[in-house]
């Protein structure tokens, strides 16, 4: 057992880089070369990305894409997409072409309200510290009139603060529950500063009056910050249009869109199949969310949790027929930001909120829905016809023939011979030596 | 409302990059330039990251970290981890070293099956069809043998194939159940070539067979495809210590370790925490998911869904004290793999994975668990001590003044002026201009 690496943190990049590659890696020159192969030539632009994290050594490249012919709310959109799995892009492409055709998506944004909570524990009566709370509520909210300033003049700000008595559940435990508007901005840090400063004026309020409570009564703050939890900050999205113009004939389109509406219905009851079904929907959704600088874990948190809301897991997207109009609809909570933070820091995501003709927060939640529920078409299109695996095997064939350095011409003969047979960097390798270049 | 673009798939790199640039960009030039600088010198380095999504244009960048210092199952580690996310790095470092003095991080792995369905719909009597699995069940199995031959000589495949009768639920609607071991790969294509390739068998089975059916009854393949809830891949993490080895005198330590466990009560009651609580834990383990190259979207749906396994959804985590030791616990489904995929085709994901000394799938399993267990830990000693917000704007104020281009000076002065004040771009910029450089 080696002894811990002391003041770690305090070294340079390059101290930090010489130390790990000499103590983990067989070729340490070699490991050093390919992390500044991944550095950028322009140092300046390295710069902002070296400061994003502590310990950074290199970037780490994800390929950044496109996705054109999303018509959402009848605006034409280009959608920028960050992901490694391949398929996703192509995906999201046809989805949105084939809706484009069939009048679009609609969506609409419900509510905008992101919640916070101060934890804390009073072992007394909880009519006392309802009353104290009832009677210094407005000084609560005061207390954060510096931190919310500039949001009330953009319309947010605190909306609400209540107070909860959770101690039927677990003995002297109470909440303050707040709600928040935070205009474009995520809200993260806003929140959670409003709240650390409110758990601490509230602190005061108990002890300042603390002659009104026996001595034997205890108060702690627990804990304060935001939740990920979004169920009044959700979107609505749907595509809908005549059975007939789904297929070729009305036979087909008829017998496809009973198939399609019988995929959801099963993912709304089975979980097995819920939680892959949703999965495709964030395969869309994270993809737009990282490209805009947003931070994709907290949304993964916000809408997975939220297909639990009535209790058991199920599908967040479900399809309808009523009469002769296949209906594809989904509401999911999406708390993001255009500005603040990563943001407006990363080139790139200017970049793709730039592409996206700079939209607002409420805008952009429509945008990643809509993002959401192509993906989500697509993945229960291929299923429902022709399986996931032709598409899938296609882009990851297309990516070994790259890696083993396949001329077109190899290319071209192992894609008509891998079409129908299981695909692995072996194999192919094994193929290409068969073949002339 | 404009046409879609046809065809844009076919267009090369820079044709598309011309094509987007002049339809969606103020300066059409300056958006060209600032892709271009994200590629990297190295063209066939490049060529490897352009080829893994459809409508590739540049790089997206996020910052390629190390935490040091991560003692698991006695044996030490230093992690590779990508996020954009500031201060999650460091929180996982300051973690790993307060545990590294106090025994490490203990892991195991309980199972590593994942399961695959095909959903078929059929409207006659449910003990014919089964009847027809039972003759036919080794021959479905026997359909994927070419598939799965590799697989089963490293010890994995097929393990077990059930017929499950959900007609109570929707009428008509069956699935085949199939369990997969799939070794150190992620074994997603594998699973997905295997179902549909018995999908296809059990299609054949039923029409071969069809004489012994009424000729109204139908039998349909609805779809098939491996399922993202992994309830029996999962591994379980603890840390654990005499409780005054927690904080400086046995009193602190008491009242430290008290207020921790409650931390992770109010987590489990308490929906609007859970989430946020088993966010914090994900900040963790997609920053390692994502450095070696697996699929954050797979483990997020994976993890939030057995959160709610039990009904409600709750906290993974869990901290308890008994006979004077504390003891932090977590088990999650994490399903990876260390072979096939990004995981051999990203130049990173390799260096990421020497680092960790080539783990199995079984390996990476425990370290990722630990990376989460290690960053819930940092995130509630936060909380429930000086708040996140301290170490979390720190790091945000470096990010800021690194963009507005400030000196050494101005950097150690606004340091100190900001220590406990609100951050925003705009409020550091005026500050610096009262400042000399």
């Amino acid at each position: 057992m080696n002894k811990p690496i002391q003041s770690f943190s305090k070294l340079s990049a390059n101290e930090k880089i010489k130390l790990i590659t000499q103590q983990y890696f067989e070729d340490p020159q070699k490991a050093q070369a390919l992390l500044s192969s991944y550095l950028l030539s322009n140092k300046s632009l390295q710069e902002i990305h070296s400061q994003f994290s502590e310990n950074n050594l290199s970037n780490f490249v994800l390929p950044f894409s496109i996705a054109p012919n999303f018509l959402i709310n009848q605006k034409t959109y280009c959608l920028p997409m960050v992901t490694e799995e391949s398929s996703v892009v192509a995906a999201a492409s046809h989805a949105a072409k084939f809706w484009f055709n069939r009048g679009g998506f609609t969506a609409n944004v419900q509510n905008m309200i992101k919640k916070g909570q101060i934890h804390f524990t009073y072992n007394g009566n909880p009519n006392t510290i309802k009353k104290l709370f009832r009677q210094h509520k407005s000084a609560l909210i005061h207390s954060t009139h510096e931190i919310t300033h500039n949001m009330r003049m953009r319309g947010g700000g605190i909306q609400s603060v209540e107070l909860i008595d959770n101690t039927k559940t677990l003995p002297n435990y109470f909440q303050l529950d707040i709600a928040f508007i935070t205009g474009d901005a995520m809200g993260a840090n806003f929140i959670n500063t409003c709240l650390e400063t409110m758990a601490s004026t509230w602190e005061s309020i108990y002890f300042q009056n603390s002659s009104l409570f026996p001595k034997d009564q205890k108060f702690e703050i627990i804990m304060s910050i935001l939740s990920n939890y979004n169920p009044e900050c959700t979107v609505s999205v749907h595509a809908s249009c005549p059975i007939e113009n789904l297929g070729l004939n009305l036979k087909d389109s008829e017998r496809y869109a009973q198939k399609f509406v019988l995929a959801c219905q099963i993912a709304v009851i089975n979980k097995f199949r819920a939680v892959t079904h949703n999965k495709g929907i964030l395969n869309g959704i994270d993809a737009v969310v990282i490209a805009t600088g947003n931070d994709f874990r907290a949304i993964e948190a916000s809408i997975h949790s939220y297909a639990s809301k009535d209790g058991s897991y199920k599908s967040l997207s479900n399809a309808s027929i009523n009469r002769g109009i296949f209906h594809f609809e989904m509401t999911v909570p999406i708390s993001i930001g255009t500005v603040g933070g990563v943001t407006t820091l990363h080139p790139m995501v200017r970049w793709g909120n730039e592409l996206l003709g700079w939209p607002s927060a409420e805008e952009l939640m429509k945008i990643i829905a809509a993002s959401g529920l192509a993906q989500n078409f697509a993945a229960i299109n291929s299923l429902i016809t022709t399986g996931i695996q032709k598409g899938h095997m296609k882009m990851h064939l297309n990516n070994i023939l790259n890696q083993l350095g396949a001329t077109t011409h190899q290319k071209q003969k192992a894609t008509n011979y891998f079409q129908n047979k299981k695909i692995s960097v072996k194999d192919v390798e094994t193929y290409l030596t068969t073949i002339d270049a």
